[in-house]
């Protein structure tokens, strides 16, 4: 249960670590997309393992089949299913976690719901999972960017290093500058600087997150239940490891007065503008038209390679030493699984609102 | 669209601010449950408007009506309809309003997506709206008492006013004591006095409330997309004024280390526990049975009795003068929406973990 | 559980026979629409009791109210709740089956299902419940005449009395010029007779219903789980004492060969139609241009005011003796029910092709 | 779009006839349930192509593969991701039907809503959909048969030609004695003479398919829109090539009185029982533990060997001569679709019905 994802834009994931593989069922696409391949495969490389230096060096070229729902290089309209096998798999490292609970991992928690679970690098819980999230992301970033849709995420802040606040949009380029994906160069080097000393030491580091999107209308988003940064919210708080979720000025806006916070409305260009954004391209649920852009919290890699207090699944206290290969930082890799999630609500919003709003006309 | 909530207990939310009423029909409530207005009442009675100095001088009573779905004292298991009627409606302190948009409200965002908007009071963007979550989430909360689970939910800070952490768990007489509902008495005079001062200055104050919840069992909430944080953090950004959301340890958590953050298992009297609760009760999605806890941002009052620069929906720049009654700072009233909207998030996992997990014995 | 129909256009129903009233909430519906009580109540007159010699003297104006969603004669786009009140309640007369099971109703299966049941004229289980639907339906006829989209149901049989097929579209003057609903003079008469000798011997009558609509665009629909047939299938039987469920040639096509069943294509006025309609407008689960339409079997009134066998909450055999003001036929007032249904389904999955087909181009 | 069927068992189907495989994802599935390969392909094999000399000649052995969700021969409670390859696929043998609609298929409604098909072998219109319902259905049934439920699945009709009424249960070995999955072994030597006599003409036949179900509880199912009929109904019609339904008594019952239709109670072996079983086991869209039987009925192939009028994708009338391998009658391999779907229906109902009346005890 809970393995789907949007009302129009319906995602299936599926598959565990060291399974069969991973995958993905696309129900909702619109037909007629140019779609291949080569237009989802970029963005699983943004999230594969082995990329850099400072993530986890588990091998996995993350290959991605589309099995179905194309047809001559356009999308018939109907499912599309994704599918990336499992390689580098190596259960046996495993082993130990079969009967010991991980601290702050899944393990515990699957095994006393379902009363089973398969350990083998996390099994579903495993953050592989989120391949399916970025392979469905990649689709509906495609047909948002026909309609001038720009995404641009990257990481903020790692550990204490906080990168200074940026005016300009990062481009895809300033952020693959570094492996940190982190767009302001000298920022990017403490940070790598200190995500290795976190690996060195055994330990691992958190951060924040920023996603930001530019070109979009005044009306996507709903009152009430579906609100806009709702929507959001629950998609950032899906994903493995993270802690928090900002719209706009978030916690920091609310130590302002309500005269201070506001965001005048002017007219710039023939159109109404705010003059401030401490909204966050959203008001009452619904775009206003404005930078639409919120912060994501990850906490520190739950894996650490130190000996950890844990407990057995026969209730006795004992000692895990971590083990496995792991990333001592996930934010790097966790920023196109952002901007998919970001991806998927936006469509699912654009597809509602069209379906109820902009396709009547009541003349008599 | 986006007007109801949840998957076995579905809520759905009707209303404006200034219209015939606000009301709810819960679908899913299990039967059997002894249910009457007044176990409902006093619910609505936190939330109300007039209820303290502090808040807005509006008066409604806010007595509400059980249309359907409960006989002789108990629920018959079909749809409960509820209805609160408006009463101290002034439309025409809005009429300004009817074509100046107010500042960081909903007026310019509804106007454009749906082409029309009630004015009046905010018609459906008014937090009035939120009368339906609380009559709904009392439901829940009778339910969830009946297995011993105790939600406590209470204001943290007002603007920079923040109360010392809390080992105790606050009972609702401690909540209720002050009218900010703030259980530590010495914050909350400090936060009553700064709420006064912001009100006299025709201006606004924002904060943080947070959500505490004891005797939920291991095993509710569900991988991947319907992590039990991820529906709170949904539940919790739907709520008006809301700008963000924290788990556990939250963006507090992203400056320790993974050594730091983690929460050791042990065992204490026989269970398996965690020696500290950075994760907020939840792993992986899923309970492990330690307190959940989360905080929710609000923002200042978007409305403040000052002249602030707008733009009418002719297109041209004008100003507008704050009018009509509000609060100079939502928490205090907002404190049992938040209570209500966990509930019904826990309420919810609660039934669907039933249903795929506890029901079923495959014994050959 | 159940009460909310439609992915798009959202009807959330609710009430008892006996209670506080019935009501539905629209969510869905676009903004713009004109829309007052005066739209609706002639569909609610259709389906009152009381309306002619051959249905229930129970006397209920059913007269409808809009609470909410509408503003100065337009929809908001927010949601519509409608109110019933019940007025010609006479709870004393179903005493008797407080403890008895009535046979073939639904007492005994509520009794079982929810531990308590209303036994008040059937309590959620009485056909007042289809008030909600006819309500609702009326916005989606409404909806959909703007698209210049007809909708013709009638009644085609009353037990073995059957009209003979016609060629034309009966107006609505023509199916109401009978009470029976049945647009044939000749057969009406007859039907009438049939009805009123039922009634007197204390019995009643079943038979079936068709619909027709023309005007349908081709392309309404989806492949798999979703088609239109089925859509309309489930909407058709969900209406209370339905049995069957027929599109295009139904159960007689499947007497045919292929090759006699089969609708050959042709160029008809410059556009694709097919010469004949054995498909009965959709093809792959998909409008085809053609006029869509099913046939709904009724069966005959459980009530019957007659000795019957049945058994108490106590588990002991005894008689029951039929009580309560009922329809010795039902299908003059299921006509408009039948309707409403079918133009939800069709509403819906018009916004549904809408959102996935209508409004991309993908051109680079 | 509507490629997902069930609330709580829920099912994700996707691929085309010609294109990479057919799968289906299984969520919501309970955990520790005993599940293989060996469990799925039985039901697939009643269901594939080349099984008989009354079926289509194509050659696919349909060989299932779990590629997720269970483990060590357990289901985790995590989606259940099921592939088919296929492998006997010959799209040049359709290249005709790229440019010609055949009649009373989808490949012109399919055109135009998408505005793109693909036509090998019908592409996603193609009754190897069913695979994944069949396979999902499977799983489905293995749980039911925990629970004492068995659902026996028979043609009861080809053409004209209609087994006796029958009044024990037919076993699986005798559905299975004849390729007509008629159990009836005297009208089963007609039927097959019958199919083979339209196969020799080129032609083709429907029919009729009888699903009966003992062993079922009193009380699932829900009142208003999601009735247990209602859900069947759906279910039934989503089946490529079915024109109607009946639950108990169906269009029969509509040629009786009340008096003479009504089901009366009486206690059978201590427990309340029907005498006769015109509701077909479900009262107010719930179950009252008597068998439940529903009828389907199936049109004949719309494939045809012979020379049919057609219009092609520019507008112009033409000729198309029915090529491409096919089934004369597609009813002795619909039995186990039909069965599948039952199976999904009931699972759904039962689950949901636990999560709302079987698991809340309100003592105070």
């Amino acid at each position: 249960m809970g393995n789907s994802f949007g009302k129009l834009f319906e995602v299936s994931s599926w598959g565990e670590s060291h399974g069969g593989g991973i995958g993905v069922v696309v129900d909702g696409c619109p037909p007629l997309l140019p779609l291949c391949e080569n237009d989802i495969q970029p963005f699983l490389d943004r999230r594969r393992p082995g990329q850099s230096k400072i993530t986890t060096p588990r091998e996995e070229a993350d290959k991605i089949e589309i099995l179905s729902g194309v047809y001559e290089g356009k999308t018939l309209g109907t499912p599309i299913a994704m599918l990336v096998r499992n390689k580098d798999a190596r259960p046996q490292a495993y082993d130990e976690m079969k009967t010991k609970f991980r601290p702050s991992h899944a393990d515990y928690t699957y095994q006393m719901k379902f009363g089973i679970r398969n350990h083998e690098g996390g099994g579903r819980s495993s953050a592989r999972e989120t391949i399916s999230r970025v392979a469905a992301g990649a689709i509906a970033q495609k047909i948002l960017s026909f309609e001038g849709i720009n995404i641009s995420t990257y990481v903020e802040r790692i550990h204490n290093i906080e990168m200074p606040a940026k005016s300009g949009f990062p481009t895809l380029q300033e952020v693959e500058a570094s492996p940190t994906r982190c767009p302001d160069p000298n920022t990017a080097e403490k940070m790598e600087k200190r995500i290795l000393e976190a690996k060195k030491a055994g330990d691992s580091v958190g951060g924040s997150i920023i996603c930001r999107t530019t070109g979009l209308p005044v009306g996507w988003g709903a009152p009430v239940f579906d609100r806009m940064e709702a929507d959001l919210a629950k998609a950032a708080l899906s994903i493995p490891a993270t802690k928090a979720f900002e719209i706009g000025s978030g916690f920091k806006g609310t130590f302002l007065k309500g005269s201070e916070h506001n965001d005048s409305f002017e007219i710039r260009d023939g159109i109404t503008r705010t003059k401030t954004n401490n909204s966050g391209g959203v008001q009452g649920g619904i775009t206003n038209g404005e930078e639409l852009y919120f912060r994501v919290a990850f906490k520190p890699t739950a894996t650490v390679l130190k000996v950890q207090n844990t407990v057995n699944d026969e209730g006795k206290e004992t000692e895990l030493m971590g083990r496995g290969r792991h990333d001592p930082c996930v934010l790097p890799r966790a920023v196109p699984i952002v901007e998919a999630m970001a991806a998927l609500v936006l469509l699912n919003h654009r597809m509602i609102h069209n379906a109820q709003c902009k396709s009547f006309f009541f003349e008599d």
